[in-house]
């Protein structure tokens, strides 16, 4: 029996072979013209992905946070004051990045673990006037909230600030449009729904983010992150010339860029909707196996990931069950309620066969911890959806 | 007949087939239990190939300046005074970073392109006093220049200085012995000898480095790059537990521990012998036919690479026809003098038949640029240390 595990957590997530193969081919000269080519071609395409079509890319060696830290470094200056809208793990972490930078920052909560913060509370604070940045997490990966992107960068555009989104769960799976929603910086990790191996920062600046760094005064505070080096560089490649300012990720660039073609072959529209669908899936087999969500409704749920609190009587014992059925999938992460739910990404190249092969895996996994439901209910309600 | 060309670049560089295979593997979670051990194995392992018993290893993902910058921003407290012993291009980066995070940099560069500063000059700068941070370029990879790092480094504890080296184009390849040279943090980047594809920044911090962090009073400058996030993380991997800061580049990490475990395999003191074996026939190759070298004498000359200046009547086009008969070569990167040289890394798996494929590859390409010289005296030359 094929004793391989679907890797089911919200990143990194199962990726397709081409994207594997390009991981492994012998790395070539960041200055050979396939290397150039591939990478001017990336770049062309992530303003494709992100709908960004007047949008500067960055693509940088690190992690999500890097391009988090690249947002707040390049765009604030010490004293300016910024808006957090804060939906879990990662609105804090964008206000302590923020701040580190000097940012004065201002943080709208969420009222309870698991929604947004009303508009009306996000607008009233806009209100108040004079906020350079305001931040959204659209997909917070450790609650499976999805925070409503568009109507919060209309208000923040209404009130002058410059919009970021934080995508790192949500770009090229969850609906975003960076330019007709008036993002002026989106940003997102390699290993989530773009569908590459961990180790890139995706970054697409506006023009309005673009003009804000452009009119700085003070010096980027983080000088790896600083657009001051990388600008260049992206647009040299794009030109389809070679210049030095760091070794880029060659592998990660190329396997970006096959991931990029898959996905644009795809389409975007046929992208949402396949996430939106195969997210409904899964979600009513949840429903049917008797366990609640940490989104607090189902409009405040994420197409890109699930987060269930486990049935009564189960831990996170369940998650060594699961796995040994043939799912991977992850615990908890929010520091309130870490320990009483779990998380199951679904999102990039999954298919209807992984969202089945996964709900059987956690059936199998429940009966096991001893939770009683009708086996292949979950299943059943899933299969509604699909069929 | 074969068209694969060797690339032998001072980074990227050619890697071994195990690397590129741990590169193409299906990624496994951050969390799974094969890759917290390849993780924790592979910090322990780095301590041993720079030779730092004691040194506290970071692996994140990143290219070398976020190395360079992840020791400035952790090290330097705004109005700290930092020194620079500068011998090209990456001496300047370094002052740069230096600046950013507040330091008052005082730089003593080398009087010419090719040499490095007489170590009475740096003597006479540190004995002015109280630098708290001195840096030393170990292998300037634009010039070729290699510096007396134990020299410099017992010159610089002497004086009270933390010593950090910039390994990026030396660890692995070049000798160098953190702990037994007094060396307070040594950094590098994947893709050089360390023998890994671009996209990691490796750090290995001294006691004396981890203390001047643990007592720091101003906050670090840089947030990705604050030791204060990923330290818990390095430690906790070391002791093969899992914890969460940024999604960690699962492929890159595994073709660490491969290559690591192929270096230790091959004994460190092997190694350097061996880099220093090959570059020696390199060296001899490159006098033999008639070209002089950026460094000013012979033990100014790194091991892990060298820097040729075109003869006369030759540019930077006989790159292609060397790129044509079969080896990729990089042109100059220092500003002085870019236009006038060129460099060819041969370090990590490298072995006496790249360099003869390497030299053969020159010696065609001189020839159809119109450069005069005996057919095959450099394969000789070569062949006569090889031999």
């Amino acid at each position: 029996m094929k004793d391989r595990k679907l890797l089911m957590i919200p990143g990194p997530i199962e990726f397709t072979p081409e994207v594997l193969r390009a991981m492994g081919m012998a790395t070539a000269s960041h200055v050979a013209p396939n290397f150039i080519d591939a990478f001017g071609q990336a770049l062309e395409r992530l303003r494709q992905v992100f709908l960004a079509p007047d949008g500067q890319p960055f693509v940088v060696a690190g992690s999500g946070s890097l391009a988090m830290d690249m947002a707040a470094a390049n765009l604030v200056e010490p004293g300016d004051r910024a808006l957090v809208v804060n939906t879990g793990y990662f609105g804090d972490r964008f206000a302590a990045i923020l701040d580190r930078y000097g940012a004065r920052v201002t943080q709208v909560p969420a009222l309870v673990v698991g929604d947004v913060p009303p508009l009306e509370e996000v607008e009233a604070a806009l209100k108040e006037g004079g906020y350079k940045v305001m931040t959204i997490t659209h997909v917070d990966t450790s609650t499976a909230v999805g925070a409503p992107v568009r109507e919060l960068a209309a208000l923040g555009r209404r009130y002058g600030a410059l919009v970021v989104v934080d995508g790192v769960c949500s770009v090229a799976g969850e609906e975003m449009r960076q330019d007709e929603w008036g993002i002026d910086l989106a940003l997102t990790a390699s290993q989530k729904a773009i569908g590459v191996p961990p180790g890139l920062a995706l970054v697409v600046a506006g023009p309005r983010a673009m003009d804000a760094f452009y009119r700085r005064s003070a010096p980027v505070g983080n000088y790896y992150a600083d657009w001051t080096q990388w600008l260049p560089i992206m647009e040299a490649y794009e030109a389809r010339r070679a210049s030095y300012y760091g070794t880029p990720p060659v592998n990660l660039i190329w396997a970006l860029n096959v991931s990029l073609g898959q996905i644009l072959d795809e389409g975007m529209d046929t992208r949402f909707a396949r996430h939106r669908r195969l997210s409904e899936a899964f979600k009513a087999a949840v429903a049917a196996l008797g366990m609640r969500q940490v989104p607090v409704a189902h409009d405040r749920a994420a197409s890109t990931l699930t987060a269930p609190y486990y049935p009564e009587g189960v831990d996170a014992s369940v998650l060594g069950y699961i796995n040994q059925e043939g799912a991977i999938l992850a615990g908890g992460l929010h520091p309130a309620i870490r320990a009483q739910y779990f998380r199951i990404g679904h999102m990039g190249a999954v298919s209807a066969s992984d969202i089945l092969a996964t709900v059987g895996a956690i059936e199998r996994g429940l009966q096991r911890a001893g939770h009683r439901f009708e086996p292949g209910a979950g299943l059943a309600a899933a299969q509604g959806v699909l069929a």
